[in-house]
């Protein structure tokens, strides 16, 4: 049984090129490229040493002593810089930086990025096969190396929420045939594999037939649990959540995916390994989800190593992390080292506590100097993802409880992340529930045409008090309508904005928009550049400090995108009501029969 | 681009083991086989914990805390016992062991070795494609996993020697398609593929395509020779000769098969190991060559790890290279880990120094207690084997350079293992050449039956002073009949010893036969038991003694065994002449023309 992701297009098995490659090697022929006077970091031995690097075509054919050589069409002089195999990323979501493909690839190619294993877990929610085709459209045009994985949860609470979408084992099945395709992405529904439900059971045998990779999300699995996830045959994991957590998973030898979306657990997991004494090699690194200006501002993987070597982790643990062990993880043999033979895929950092790079190389070209791209990017044509929102013009009473009685006894889901049961009593005024002390509003209506999208209510308790309404349609997992508040004029009127925005967020207090980020794409991408987005979404990020109160560790937005997440333990409202994966409870309504 | 190895047949692949496996792991039924009381050596974070694991079919089910469980139809106390993955060796030929097959596998598993990567190269050079197709039908029948690779050189040097079949790219591509076979095995013609021969760039292009591994054999390649080896596309070496040579290798980011054939080698490796301070994952461990007595009484791939162990490195280190770093080389997600949903793969041994294994388990059946197979390995049918030598009765003359001059001057290849071109005067009495002072004979029949058989004499100087003649049909790589010695009448005695006994090996002197160890498959291989071969071989090594005085590190027989090796740099006697493939010379007589 072998376990890889997708191939390359064959372009380096080309007869006319290795002969090119073997005489330049041999000292017959010029190069096409030569990277001289740089630092290489040895991912094998660890070591810092002076090398330069020849290059034909899209294949390095030459790593050798400095100096020796200067027959090549280019000559790229790095004094100073610290040679890496360019940075892979395990595992991520494009849609979370709501940018394109060909957005997100500008963003990061420049920073050191030439591998990213996506996921395009939300246009597979919203718009099906086509949202994967449009990815595989994308990852061909694109000088980042993107290896797509199936989602392997559409919809990742099956009956519980309605999404845009179903993936089924015979449409995975059908997917994992497309050359494009890696594997299967992040199987989430845990407790489906573990206790052998049919419908995941059959996703995941369509992987171990494929044989390409079975990623995985192993959020707070450990003992039998674990074991039973990977016994079914699922490999990785990112889902960690504390150092202890890191070790177990280690120890049971699935592959990590260490995340850096985290940001807080990052010193303790940069503790554990220093304690360790050495880098094991089947930790990857990966960022999962990125917020536009972050990435704007700090960028993609690179990011990731960036914190992880201030936190103390030795820079060349953390460059063969996001390198040689990704292309092993991968069972790719063309990436992660810096050896003939191998694809040129290669950063040049100025140094390596800030690894910023100064030149970046994709298939043997130069694709970025200084931060900047050289060429433009191609961008896949987004019409396919247009149109998505599927919903009319909402109105007050939609975020409204009715009731008939003079009081009630409602469900609450009590605390943001880790969500719990609750139950309170309430007044009922004018035919509708009135929100006891305490307790804010969500609604969530279905966008995707499916069903009826008028909005399920709830009510969150422990989730702050808010001075106003957030409506948002990334909301994950199946991306439905969603919104936050107390007031529910409030609530609609940022609901309406958002709808007819074609998708988005947006921030109301007081009967006035306060911040809008259109998403017209999937209503989870906007077509706008990088820095647009960014400060657009700052701005959401800005507008919501004046109307809830929340505080990090874990940020607001999170929580919100994550407060329908039904496939994760505990109360969540979806556009069904209020679903619990554990008890497969759905509560249509949140007010609760009389005893 | 990847570079994997052999399929296996997808038995890991079955919905039903998985839901019982899935059912085991989370405690709702019983494993099989359950093992307990021992200390897990963790392949990922190096350290010895303890650990029960549980195995359903062939899958390793779960791997935890000692005591938790005891449901199990068959539970195995191996109190005091190491638990590791089963051992992989990555290179490595079958025949050198001058066993079957099957009795290979029954010597290496009970010692721990579940897999081979095996290299039928001389079967291959004797029988051609027949040769390997016997090779797969072993492996198909044996417990010891056996990943087949094509002999990539079948001649090893086209044009300076005759063997019994020709392996072109065509062939080789064949080849490559067979599920059995995981790639292209130790590229040995590297002038060839650095200077890019039509014939072996057609090979290698071939194993690109296939998408399987291309493993090398570089001997003492580096600088720009290695690159140019890598840059067509061959990605690993097991002939290291120093540890410099393993630096500069492990820098360059070909894998390391670290080979425990040269023995004297090992200990510089270990100690340029633990200099470097952490083991690089690129390396594994492989054993190539093991003569039957070796492997009666040291092993196969354990006796590598032993000696490593006694020699300095951790044992930890080295079972790690056997294991999850072979499997990571060869693309094989499901060995090389203890983990819940790998193969169950195990060897219990003893302790880590003396590493005797007490239990194996293959497959997830257990297939050798305390050095003992529990059940008989069947045996592939040998038939296609037999009947190799092709070659009449030799007579006396026969191994003498006829000349009809008084004197001549007669090429010599001077000093075992790095021949050199010698020049020396000889007289001519009775018609033939009287070897001058100092020198020997070495002569070479073509035994294929592809051309006549009379053999070509040529003379050494430096190997040593003959008391007695060695013959024998192993020697590489064409495997035709060999002869050393000084007494024409001794060689012919030896020489005729061995054609009656279909191939194989003899020592006379003095017109007697002193020792005789006969090969009827192939030439290269007994169907006797081991102890039987490594008896009989042991007789040859201590007749060898008597008529040869040569010192260790190098073995005298593996200088007898080169002797033939026309790929090599320097001169090396052929059945064709003396040849030499760096200058592509081939003398059909050693008597060199008057100038």
């Amino acid at each position: 049984m072998t376990q890889s992701s997708a191939r390359e297009p064959a372009d380096l098995n080309d007869a006319g090129l290795r002969t090119r490659a073997v005489a330049a090697a041999r000292g017959d022929a010029p190069f096409d490229t030569l990277i001289v006077n740089g630092t290489l970091v040895d991912m094998v031995t660890g070591e810092l040493r002076a090398a330069d690097i020849g290059i034909v075509g899209p294949l390095i054919a030459s790593v050798h002593p400095a100096g020796t050589r200067l027959d090549a069409a280019e000559i790229i002089d790095i004094s100073g810089g610290f040679v890496s195999p360019g940075l892979i990323d395990t595992h991520m979501h494009i849609e979370s930086s709501m940018v394109t493909p060909a957005t997100y690839a500008n963003a990061v190619l420049p920073r050191g990025v030439t591998t990213i294993v996506w996921d395009p877990h939300e246009f597979g929610n919203v718009h099906g096969v086509t949202g994967v085709r449009f990815a595989a459209d994308a990852a061909k045009m694109s000088p980042l190396r993107m290896i797509l994985l199936v989602p392997s949860c559409v919809p990742s609470a099956p009956g519980l929420e309605l999404n845009g979408a179903d993936f089924d084992a015979i449409v995975i099945a059908d997917l994992l045939s497309w050359p494009e395709i890696g594997g299967i992405a992040e199987v989430m529904n845990m407790r489906g594999v573990i206790n052998r439900d049919p419908r995941m059971s059959a996703i995941v045998q369509a992987g171990l037939a494929s044989e390409k990779l079975i990623c995985g999300h192993a959020r707070g699995l450990n003992g039998s649990d674990l074991a039973a996830f990977m016994a079914a045959g699922v490999s990785s994991d990112h889902e960690l959540v504390s150092s202890a957590d890191l070790m177990e998973k280690l120890r049971a030898g699935i592959a990590i995916e260490l995340r850096g979306s985290h940001d807080h657990l990052l010193p303790e997991f940069v503790d554990a390994l220093n304690q360790l004494g050495h880098l094991p090699q089947t930790i990857t690194l990966c960022t999962d989800d990125v917020f536009p200006d972050d990435l704007a501002t700090g960028g993609g993987l690179d990011d990731v190593v960036r914190r992880l070597v201030r936190y103390g982790l030795k820079p060349e643990w953390g460059l063969r992390a996001a390198t040689l062990n990704a292309a092993q993880r991968l069972g790719r043999s063309d990436l992660g080292l810096v050896a003939a033979g191998r694809r040129a895929d290669i950063a040049v950092f100025d140094n390596l506590t800030d690894l910023k790079a100064r030149i970046v190389i994709a298939n043997g070209v130069v694709v970025a100097k200084d931060g900047r791209m050289l060429a433009d990017i191609t961008s896949a044509d987004t019409s396919v993802l247009e149109h998505s929102m599927k919903i009319t013009p909402l109105a007050t009473d939609d975020f409204r409880v009715a009731s008939s009685e003079k009081t009630v006894r409602i469900a609450t889901i009590d605390q943001p992340r880790f969500t719990r049961w609750g139950e309170a009593d309430a007044d009922v005024r004018d035919g509708f529930v009135v929100p006891p002390e305490g307790t804010a509003l969500i609604a969530v209506g279905h966008r995707h045409g499916r069903s009826d999208s008028r909005p399920r209510v709830g009510f969150l308790r422990g989730w702050g008090e808010w001075r106003g309404a957030f409506a948002n349609t990334v909301s994950h997992d199946s991306h439905n309508l969603t919104v936050f508040g107390s007031d529910p004029a409030d609530m609609a009127l940022a609901a309406n904005a958002v709808i007819a925005a074609g998708g988005g967020m947006a921030v109301a207090s007081n009967g006035m928009i306060k911040a809008i980020l259109p998403l017209p794409l999937s209503g989870l991408v906007s077509g706008a550049p990088l820095d647009d987005v960014a400060r657009d979404f700052a701005g959401i990020r800005a507008a919501m400090d004046e109307i809830v109160e929340w505080q990090p560790p874990y940020l607001v937005f999170k929580a919100c995108f994550g407060a329908t997440l039904a496939c994760n333990a505990g109360p969540h409202q979806t556009d069904r009501g209020i679903a619990d994966v554990e008890t497969g409870t759905l509560l249509e309504s949140p007010i609760l029969a009389r005893t």
